[in-house]
């Protein structure tokens, strides 16, 4: 079981960002996104559209206390993974986490209180430089699950893109 | 050489994201990031902020007309990648791109004009399922340089981030 959790999503500043973070979950083969913040009705919908058109199974939900949500998970095994600039590099720490069944990767937005650091297992850089916390969750999937993203075939897709030279090629279930 | 090419820039709609698109760039060792769409001196100034401080060489420019500078960069001897959920795998091409010294990614932006497809050598997806162009762009370069980005070392930075376990670990240069 592989979990993501988006803090502090903010419905002014953070719409696009927070739906690339969730799309990005999902096509890297996370099974759920959970998101603590601004509750947004409009995030959820759009995350669950695309479920149901390119398939699933993927979950998005709403945690009312972020850090009472993380301590839950780690007393229930969850190896716990906190992606910023400041942390371990992650090219030297993947292949122990790799170790884990169950894991839940958080993922900030602005100012990420101190309580995170401390209670994840691993603070994890991906490159000490300034970039996208949309990147880094993209590498960190993209290596703890071997480039499988690009194999995996969805559940209950009603459309599938078939990899083409120069068009789009979309085929639609009926 | 290694340049990207932010479509349409929308000062209004994209301010976050195409600095996500541009910062990843950075970090993940292309040289030089050219966009389209609306010019946008606060977006170029931010950029050159971050490479102030914390290192480049890289280089923010705008560009007038996107179509007839990939053209151009073309006849120079660019390959031209486009990346689009609609392409060939990236991980069954991703050699063959390899070869190049010289190249130029096309990172799109809603909907994407049909000369761009023509035009590129490859349009690559990175899976073909719906995400992020951040996250796109961020996994192709990670593959490009087969993870270079963890050791590599900016110029002239004022500020470097030692990774730590725990904490923020900021040297400053004086």
């Amino acid at each position: 079981m592989i979990e993501v959790l988006r803090l502090t999503h903010r419905i002014r500043r953070d719409p696009r960002l927070s739906s690339h973070v969730a799309l990005t979950a999902r096509a890297f083969l996370a099974d759920k996104i959970y998101y603590s913040g601004d509750r947004d009705s409009k995030f959820e919908s759009s995350i669950n559209n695309t479920v149901n058109r390119f398939g699933g199974p993927f979950e998005i939900l709403y945690v009312e206390d972020a850090l009472k949500f993380v301590k839950k998970r780690k007393e229930n095994g969850f190896l716990i993974i906190h992606t910023t600039m400041y942390g371990l590099k992650l090219d030297g720490v993947i292949n122990k986490i790799k170790a884990s069944k169950n894991i839940l990767i958080i993922i900030g937005s602005e100012r990420v209180e101190p309580g995170f650091y401390e209670l994840s297992d691993y603070n994890v850089s991906v490159t000490n430089q300034p970039h996208s916390e949309v990147a880094a969750l993209a590498v960190f999937l993209h290596m703890l699950k071997n480039g499988e993203e690009f194999d995996h075939k969805f559940k209950d897709s009603k459309l599938t893109i078939n990899p083409d030279k120069a068009g789009k090629v979309v085929v639609e279930k009926r």
